[in-house]
């Protein structure tokens, strides 16, 4: 297939980024320049970029803008029609017409899912591109000596040093005593780390201590802190140039949210309309009866909703949203409100603000219009490394039945591929990428802790807005979801130090190179032990090769100094051929 | 790539048949059973079906129904939660998981986009899968000796016989003279050759032959007879089993329409706000002066369409629609209606009507919700059956630039597998299948009459509502759309004898086997010179091999009884390899 075939061929080649689009964030009616690099051996003769405005579709030829011996570079416009614009290239070749699409090139006609895609609607904030995420649960992370709330009833304290009792309903009932004055106080870690951006799981009070199951939003649960304490983290976090985002759920309350007791309690309160009640009975997430289920055809559901998006961020300094369970909420039978949901929680929060959702699987529909900036990436990233790199077979996988599916690089490569080419690439690159969460094992009890260093490395150097699980940064373990949310050990003396350096050093990497973070990015080698890939901005390329064996080496295709303590080549010296291991190289000028 | 090696492989089976499907068209809270073959060498274990109630995937495992020496058959139900259930398979084999979706079977985690999906929504009428299109350009079909209406001042008199000036303007001034009594007075033609629905070309007056330029939707253009000629007509069709659909504009009309008049005559008209004006100047289809886009924004403006598309069929006795530009229309800049325009449209015309939509390329967004039956199908079936059979390149290819690319088997079957994957079975196998139109050149000039005689043969053998454009079944040519747009040689001198005893075969075939009909698609060869595929329903199985060239000859997998006069074959004898030919079977119980 012909897909497959090029996937490392890099014949032709076209993404979202500042290379091959003049403006990734253009305005309606505005006119984009877009750029394609085919090689000579390709033997294009002409080629068109094919636009469909008002649903109509259009051929425009390109010229040629540069080229050299080996390639040649095409400019073609496209004109900003409709808020999105899908787009693909015509190549007529001496060997017949070939079409390029984000899913790379095709003999045959293909579909418009993969077209790439240029949107008009608002971009996120600036800032995003360039994060460095830290996620904490707020109970596991740091205690502090500050006055807190006293335990709720259904809590249980718990030793800073307890295992957790996964599987069982204690685990969801042990509190560890984390608190976000405590947050506040390790700021330096975070700093430290390199990371800029705080994803702190939700705040609300609740009756669980992972808080999903909100009892009300009006304020900061006391046992975190309070309001005040969120107030002081965020403070102290921007004066450091950290960002903070929050979690919340807009898919559900818990059962003892103010909302559903006034529904439930009163017939003619107001907040009946909240839930999809039927007598004593309602609808719920998953079947989960402390988890009533909201009807978002409430207009004062979402007016309430939206003032509370909007409230942390304008009240508490709060720089953005996680919304969990995204990809359910609004959705309920027939009613099909989930695009609204996500617009509303968009418009609510304003610019400048960036707004993520939790997404398990195909995202692609939800990343469409004017909603969340990106989608957690456990699809298009965090299964396909686990794939790839896990060692042993662990009995679940994010819900699906059976042990974690084993790839080759190839396989990586082409999940990443295809599901990465049925988004905007502005999407896309604001994916949340992240190798576990709060919602699975820890990814060194997946792979090693030699193989958790490779897919820290692909975590740094691909496309998203790369995220830690705090405590992923000094080897901390857990092989279950629950099991990973062990509170952070605090004790130096027990962190893997060369874990904490690697993640450093990549993070510095990452931050110091545009080219990881707003660069495009090209496949150039995928088999089963290695994959090596290019990230470029017009004046930086670098080139990125992880291998989780050793393998043969091929000779580097021009001269590369090393950006991780390896030797520089020249044109035609073989690259290593090691692995475990990873190397970044700058191509030299 | 998994997928294409395992196109033709049959190790694993589902689609949206009745073979595989207990109920086509559940209500919303029903249940349905969904049903997977495997064959016993895939060595699957256990076998799960992931559907998405409320956006939550949800795996259920599936039992065996029944199981023979070769293959067993899987059984699952499928909760229809929500008005579009997306649903795939997990299989886990004795080589690790495998997912089954509409595009095949895949080692790696695919996307949502292939999934089989169940639809809640009304269906279409029952008697559209029976249907088999007769296409009439009213002009072009019959002249009657009947009182017409006065040639308008744009049209110039042609003789029956005279030949089209395609390419110049005149091509579309010319008058035939051919009217809706002359269709009515020959029902034998048609009904002779087995079509049971007669598709008219727009019959509202205009200022082209074409009348795509609709100057109102008041009435019937007396040139073609006015009202009572097509009252006539469709009560003549309706005694003789024959049902009758039109044509019309959704997305523009005529410059000359009486709205575009008023609205550009007067700004404070009703119609003012029916079109996109901005003081002289107005929005266009396509940059088309002549034709006036309408803006649906404007509810007044859906009223009245809406009026338009109910009244033909309900006091002309219409059956149903197929609409123009249907890509375009409700689209403009940031106005995005098109799936307003399409529920409208389906909502004004009411249940037992049949509605049919104009789309040149991927039309799978617009066949989700609840809005088109079926789009024309030039991207999942004309253009690569012309691309596997055309002789001679032609120099248009609906648009796209470049001369008509070359398939072998393979990519016919990649690509309609692709395209149909895509959509509900539900609208794949309503979807209008043709080899040529009004809009294109004929089939016949494009791949030489052998070749057409194998296209007619996949027409009638594959899924979809199979349409001839009236001529085609004779032998009628033209190499340019306006070309193509020939009258209708009714001197039985000059047609091709053989060409006519093919459609009326293949038509009589397709009419007497609900399996052509009804059943469901299996892939089961697809090679350069050879397709070979399974269409069956309970009860029924048939076996359709077309080839362009002689072919190695594989071994028949059963007993098969011929239906196209040749011989009946044992298992084990081998299968015709002669070429260009085409062969039907029915497999032996």
């Amino acid at each position: 297939m012909w897909q497959s075939e090029t996937l490392c061929n890099t014949s032709a080649h076209h993404d979202g980024s500042p290379l091959y689009v003049s403006d990734p964030s253009p305005g309606l009616g505005e006119r984009v320049e877009v750029f394609v690099r085919t090689a000579g051996a390709l033997g294009v003769k002409r080629l068109y970029v094919r636009t469909s405005p008002d649903g109509e579709p259009r051929f425009t030829e390109a010229r040629i803008d540069r080229a050299t011996q080996d390639e040649t570079w095409w400019r073609a416009p496209v004109e900003i029609v409709n808020p999105e614009c899908g787009y693909r290239f015509l190549l007529h070749t001496e060997r017949g017409p070939l079409w390029l699409n984000a899913s790379g090139l095709r003999r045959t006609e293909v579909t418009d899912a993969a077209d790439f895609t240029l949107t008009a609607y608002p971009p996120p904030p600036a800032w995003a591109a360039d994060a460095v995420i830290y996620q904490i649960f707020p109970d596991r992370f740091a205690r502090s000596d500050r006055p807190r709330g006293p335990l709720p009833g259904w809590a249980r304290p718990a030793a800073w040093d307890e295992p957790i009792p996964y599987g069982r309903p204690e685990a969801l009932q042990q509190i560890y005593g984390g608190d976000l004055w405590g947050v506040a106080d390790r700021l330096d870690h975070i700093a430290g780390l390199g990371a800029n951006l705080i994803y702190l799981t939700p705040f609300f009070p609740a009756r669980s201590n992972h808080r999903y199951d909100a009892t009300t939003f009006d304020r900061v649960d006391p046992l975190l802190g309070g309001d005040e304490a969120l107030r002081e983290l965020t403070a102290r976090a921007h004066a450091r140039g950290i960002r903070v985002i929050g979690d919340i759920t807009l898919n559900h309350s818990g059962d003892g949210h103010d909302w559903f007791t006034s529904a439930m309690g009163d017939p003619r309160s107001p907040e009946r309309e909240f839930y999809y009640v039927d007598g004593d009975d309602y609808a719920t997430f998953a079947g989960v009866r402390t988890l009533p289920k909201f009807d978002h055809r409430s207009a004062e559901l979402r007016r309430r909703l939206g003032r509370v998006m909007a409230r942390y961020p304008d009240e508490f300094g709060l720089d953005g949203w996680r919304v969990d369970v995204a990809q359910s909420a609004g959705r309920h039978g027939g009613v099909e409100l989930n695009d609204l949901v996500a617009a509303d929680a968009r418009a609510a929060l304003g610019e400048g603000r960036l707004l993520l959702a939790e997404h398990q699987f195909d995202a692609s529909a939800a990343l469409r219009g004017d909603g969340w900036h990106g989608t957690m990436s456990y699809a298009g990233f965090a299964r396909p490394v686990w794939s790839w790199l896990a060692l042993e077979r662990a009995t679940e996988f994010w819900g699906t039945p059976g042990p974690i599916p084993l790839y080759g690089g190839r396989d990586v490569a082409d999940v990443m591929r295809e599901h990465a080419g049925r988004l905007p690439w502005r999407s896309y690159t604001h994916n949340l990428t992240l190798l576990d969460s709060h919602d699975t094992a820890r990814f060194r009890s997946i792979a090693g802790r030699d193989r958790q260093h490779l897919g820290v490395a692909l975590l740094f150097t691909l496309p998203g807005l790369p995220m830690i699980f705090a405590g992923d940064e000094v080897g901390v373990e857990g092989v279950h979801l629950e099991d990973g949310r062990r509170p952070f050990p605090w004790d130096e003396g027990t962190w893997d130090r060369q874990t904490y350096r690697t993640y450093g050093e990549l993070v510095a990497l990452r931050r110091s190179r545009q080219a990881l973070r707003r660069g495009g990015l090209r496949w150039l080698r995928a088999e089963d032990d290695v994959l090596l890939f290019e990230r470029a901005v017009p004046g930086e390329s670098l080139l990125i090769q992880v291998s989780r064996a050793s393998h043969a080496p091929v000779p580097a295709p021009c001269a590369l100094s090393s950006l991780t303590g390896g030797p520089d080549l020249r044109p035609g010296e073989p690259m290593p051929g090691d692995g475990p291991a990873f190397h970044v190289w700058e191509v030299a000028r």
